[in-house]
């Protein structure tokens, strides 16, 4: 009972706030208006250009089915897809419903700190969490999802707050993923119903949630999603915006993605997402960030996962490369089994992302995009700088050892080095334009990373 | 998908009902004002005194422990009590919540016309089904208690409209139980620890479920309840029986009890229950109604119910008669199993309730007080008239096969037959006051009843 | 471990019995020999006789679905009834098979004292508790049935063992139900495709358990059953019962049934019960039992029970007086649930045989049939007798308050009084035969019984 | 019905065989006697040297709970560890057994199919399935362990017989797991108690599932185990063996190894498997095969695997290579989930031998030993030889790409090729002794493996 009345403290707050006076302020020196023009011109927080990687975290009730993907509820009482209505009508007795998967997300060797030790391990700077998925379950005790949430039921767990403690103690930024819409809900059905002419879902759910996650739990991070059906209008972003920008506990820090509402996409908010694994061609004029999953299939667990679904270690360090060379955070997501273990292929996999950036995160983090992002010879080089310094990253080892690298501009205090290896590299002026470098005939077995290797480079232009 | 639709229709109408607007009314001819003296002005449709006789089901989430009763949920877990701590602790696995008995409310053999067919044999005029109890769980696809209700979660049906329809093919009134409370919601606990001066609970849960059971299945009765903790201001109550008796849809033919708010009970509403199974020890002046259990220690049903537990026929009778003497209705109930099932021992005491009321029906229904209601001899004569006719129940039958009655007042026109039998007994006039009556010597078998018979008179004063 | 170790005891012991020594004896001084002549002629134990009011309680893993009878497995998977075949199908998992039931077989409130303590009221004389019923679960830990039984699985608990000790704390004889087959035992399949003329399953189960039983538990009576499709010498039953008389630990008290092979039942073994629910028409020269259940349809739990499916209890009290009238033992059955309950309407049907026993059982228990068994007029009248003392038990309450009996020789000593009352009654020859007996002029509430009620006579012939 | 009857058929010949007469043989021609001198005597199937490289596959009811090891019930309840107490206290509810796990091994996913496809894969010329392991849980619908089968109960399917079928389409030959032993078989128990002096567990539980076993599926290879508590005359091994290669249907291909009773391991039998993951220090005189699994702390699945818990694929190679010059074979194991899965993990570590066998199998398929085993210089080279030709498999990839061999003999015709490259090397010969081989400075792309990369030497001695 103490526990119940204890987190829903923050709730009388923010029903209050629903009634308008909170969101629409009422100090005289407020920032941002609720606008995007005035909430658009935000400055981004710095530390999230220069944390570049991310871990991301899918948890739900979909964990349980573990099957299809997180979207599992949607394909098969939403779309009736044969395959998922086979599927229930072959593992679960008659009338089985979605509800009733709920007690099974037991959540029984859920350690937190075990996750945060290996997203740390992993080189993750941030970590975004699904708090709320388009399902509706919460996986932190909101008190208007009643019975439908991690605490009553399942797990009897505050997941978010458990994760996001394990997560501050290792320095590592907490984002929370969060829903706007709500497949099936009922207010969100009416709403919907009356051409979102309704806000009652709004109003009722969606942001007391919104509300109480950042009051309870102070995020780092805000990604939103589920916006598509429905203008920002609706879903009331702007006035949950610059409430967070002008007067949440997180105000100074937050940052937010870019899906508030129906063509707000790529457009307005915080960095962008645009799509999911959207990588831009060239460099953007917007932070971005490029999501994308270590199940090439699905965000959410999936016990049929087979080894060839699952982004191999060079792909992973490519994508990687690829993003921050032009700008992006790359956030790499996995999705925990309903007992709470990421699998070992998981495991294996962000391991190798952290032991390649244990040697190359100089090139990586709090980089910035140099003048050029690529060139492709006989292998791809990518370019990130920090100051004066250049980096360039190339993803085959080139025959005869030997790394042209055609736009640096060499200088009389042109210096070169290998991350991960002791010494300067010999180099030479291409005739033309660029330069040579000799890399050293490393055996397999000294060589400091499998693939991606990193020269930086000194006293170019 | 279109089902979900569908049942979200009233939704619309309530919340905007909730805005203010259609609990103040717009309409000139307003009858009731949102006042108690206005409301308890209101005549009580006639049905309801007619009916005498009522069956009260109670079924919820708490039939799946089904053991201590149906305030397990407080009693584990608000009370704490130990006997409850252990008996989950013995049988259910560690962490197991109140929530994760949902899903095992099956409801596999609940065959509404079944249990109608029962309520109708038994006599039962009108039947009172729990809609909600104060665990919060509805028995209705209610659009604010999504997932814990019995069309997501459990049942997978609306239990609140299948049995509505199997009660109204044979005329039983419908009545619904609905708990203003509920003991664990978040927002309720809410307002609680603001004293009441918040009515964040009222506004999302308590008044669009009212609205929407009387909208969605236009109950004859509503039978309130946990109300106990607040007054009725803050439970929004003359506002929501303004709107019933004005503009529902039931506004005609609806009846409510008393328990709409802290100190309400038995001085405001419909008809009143006082406390649960109260008496009055004399006529009231006004109409009551007394519900008890058949189960005496439970309303839910009990797995570990033993027949000592049970109230046995002759108990039932009697309590019927005494509170039709006194002008009450009788509210009998029964808990069925999670299953959907009423045990064999509650079909036993209602076929006996209605095998009695064959006979001595005509003493019952549509029945007035008399003058007198009881007289204490060798027996207890209980008295209830319809016109000019009184009907005089003796509980025993009297040694020597002789009925005295003190109070009725003979004429030249008296005349005296026995429910259930034919020809007219032979009578005589005491020499002070009263009548003996002789009763005919029948062997036991051929008794019309075997408890409770009724001697009719006509031309007594 | 320890308590594996002990229960095992018993085993090694049969386990060499099975082969041959033991059965097959080695001392001088046998009684019997393995035939039915000498079997047959063994005298009964008096206790049995002197019984005359046992019950019988069918309890198994049956009791899970609870529905149909306790055949279950058989209507749905040997004989493949459509009705079984899409009740599993509405209800559970597709592929869930009969063991799947095994888990759910909770007994969590089987408390023992309570059922002896039932027993005990009602009267009862012995207990009759199936060990092991057709489909081969056995509820005790049986060495040859791993993980087929009641302690490795469901209740995990020894339920014969338990029920044992609270039966015998009352002085309640204790029998235990054995079926001699096993529907689907692969063992029992393949002796059966060899039409019978191997015997792995009876060496290697049957024979096994029932030693085990015997030596474990020391039972008073064995009721053996499902024995119809083979020979009794494929059950080398007339072995098992020369052991069984001759040295086995209950040698001298054990009563035995007749179910010991095909054509056996009605001819051999110890007294007979014929079909399942047979009366004779006239006085058998044989000690017989009159098997039947409180149930019309199941002798297993059924939770679709009505109440119109019970016995009623003047129809129990009448099959009961007719049995012992008849020479008869009368053995009623009740189905536990799962859990461990008797329901309230078996507990009150029970309750009523003991109450009509407390007044009556003066000429029920340790009786003998009378000369005359029945006599009809206007009533039933069965005669039961003890020593000179002649008892008659008439059904239903005469007109007039006059009973006629026929038989009776009246003699100048003749006195009659009736169970239940005190005094003499009148009574008056009549002129041709027999004699009228004037019953008091009772009032129902200071009737002894309400069925069935006892005349007294001594000094008659 | 039919399907049971059917699968009786095997039981009645091995009952029978149980009597003696088909274990000790009636034809005169008998090749084998039961002793171990004759049964050493025979020779192995040429199939198991050639085939080098098999899966072992541990699946079970352990696969359920799928934490600690495949020892799970034995370290729970055989040894009472406390760490497996807290788990069953904290994940199930009071008085759960282990038989309660049966019915949630599921297989819902198993796809015969989709393992054979993944072993072929993998390079493996037999796989060897747990048949049965020391839980007594047949993945089989043996006839005497009713109810505690994978038919019965949990998957409903005969694992043994469809895993073998999907083997068989692809020429991969199918060993049999069987443990003789079962922690807690009540018989098991008697007989130990009894110092094994009785056999009772084996005339009615190991004898005749062996039986059914090679007559049901006609197994390769028998892959004995859980013998260490007896010695081999306890277990009617040599019988037994005597049986299998005289006149069981396999008798010319099937192939076994050495744990047939205490002592035995090591010294009798077929190949020897002595202790779990042994290695010799230097060639055996006698056949033998490692067994090791891929998760290092369990042979059964466990949920919470970590990837460092898993061997990786350098280590996985390095074994196989060490093995098989070392004239062994080398058997692999996986745990697949209660699902009936094999994890990414697996897979991926599975495929990687696969991609390496692919390039180098010419060196271990069908190799056999060369007259030096290993080198130890800058890198460790294992040889193999297939007839002339001489195969050295180098772990590691030597500085300046020039790798020497010091025991090959060059003659006048040697020539030296690397597999997976196309060409010859250029070889010199030591002053002292041994050559010096010029590698092909490949770049890290085109290398045809990772690790341990083979030349091949014709012309040496």
């Amino acid at each position: 009972m103490r526990e119940r009345v204890r987190r829903s403290r923050p709730v009388g707050w923010l029903l209050l706030a629903l009634l308008g006076a909170a969101l629409l302020g009422s100090r005289a020196s407020r920032l941002y208006t609720p606008d995007w023009e005035s909430l658009d011109s935000r400055p981004l927080p710095a530390w999230f250009d220069e944390a570049k990687f991310g871990v991301f975290v899918h948890w739900g009730v979909y964990s349980v089915p573990a099957w299809g993907s997180e979207w599992f509820w949607w394909h098969w009482q939403g779309e009736g897809r044969l395959r998922y209505q086979l599927f229930m009508r072959d593992n679960y007795p008659p009338g089985f419903t979605y509800a009733d998967f709920g007690p099974k997300f037991t959540a029984h060797f859920f350690h937190p700190d075990e996750w945060a030790q290996l997203f740390l391990a992993a080189g993750a700077k941030y970590v975004v969490f699904t708090a709320k998925h388009h399902e509706g379950f919460t996986n932190w005790p909101s008190p208007v999802s009643w019975n439908w949430n991690s605490k009553d039921m399942g797990p009897h767990r505050d997941l978010v707050g458990e994760l996001g403690e394990a997560l501050r103690k290792r320095n590592i930024r907490y984002g929370l993923y969060h829903s706007l819409l709500e497949w099936f809900h009922p207010l969100y059905l009416l709403d919907k119903k009356n051409g979102f002419r309704t806000q009652h879902f709004v109003s009722s759910k969606t942001m007391p949630e919104l509300l109480d996650l950042v009051n309870s739990y102070q995020p780092d991070l805000i990604w939103s999603d589920g916006e598509w059906e429905c203008p920002d209008t609706y879903w009331n972003s702007t006035y949950f915006l610059s409430w967070l920008y002008n007067d949440s506990p997180v105000k100074d820090e937050v940052v937010v993605n870019d899906r508030w509402g129906r063509n707000c996409s790529c457009h307005h908010g915080g960095y962008y997402n645009c799509q999911d694994k959207f990588v831009p061609e060239s460099l953007p004029d917007h932070k971005w960030e490029m999501c994308t999953s270590l199940d090439k299939w699905s965000w959410g667990y999936r016990r049929d996962l087979k080894v060839t679904d699952v982004l191999g270690e060079s792909e992973i360090i490519s994508e990687l490369v690829q993003t921050v060379s032009l700008g992006g955070n790359y956030l790499l997501n996995v999705g925990p089994t309903k007992d709470g273990l990421i699998v070992p292929i998981f495991q294996e996999r962000l391991l190798a992302v952290g032991r390649w950036l244990q040697v190359s995160g100089e090139a990586i983090y709090a980089s910035k995009p140099w003048r050029v992002q690529i060139e492709k010879n006989e292998t791809s080089v990518w370019y990130t700088s920090k100051g004066s310094v250049v980096y360039a990253i190339f993803l085959q080892w080139p025959e005869n050892d030997s790394l042209y690298l055609k736009s640096p501009i060499t200088t009389s205090t042109t210096k070169v080095t290998m991350l991960g290896i002791k010494g300067y590299l010999k180099w030479s002026r291409d005739l033309e334009e660029g330069m040579y470098i000799a890399l050293p005939p490393l055996p397999l077995s000294e060589l400091p990373v499998e693939f991606a290797w990193t020269v930086k480079l000194t006293g170019v232009k």
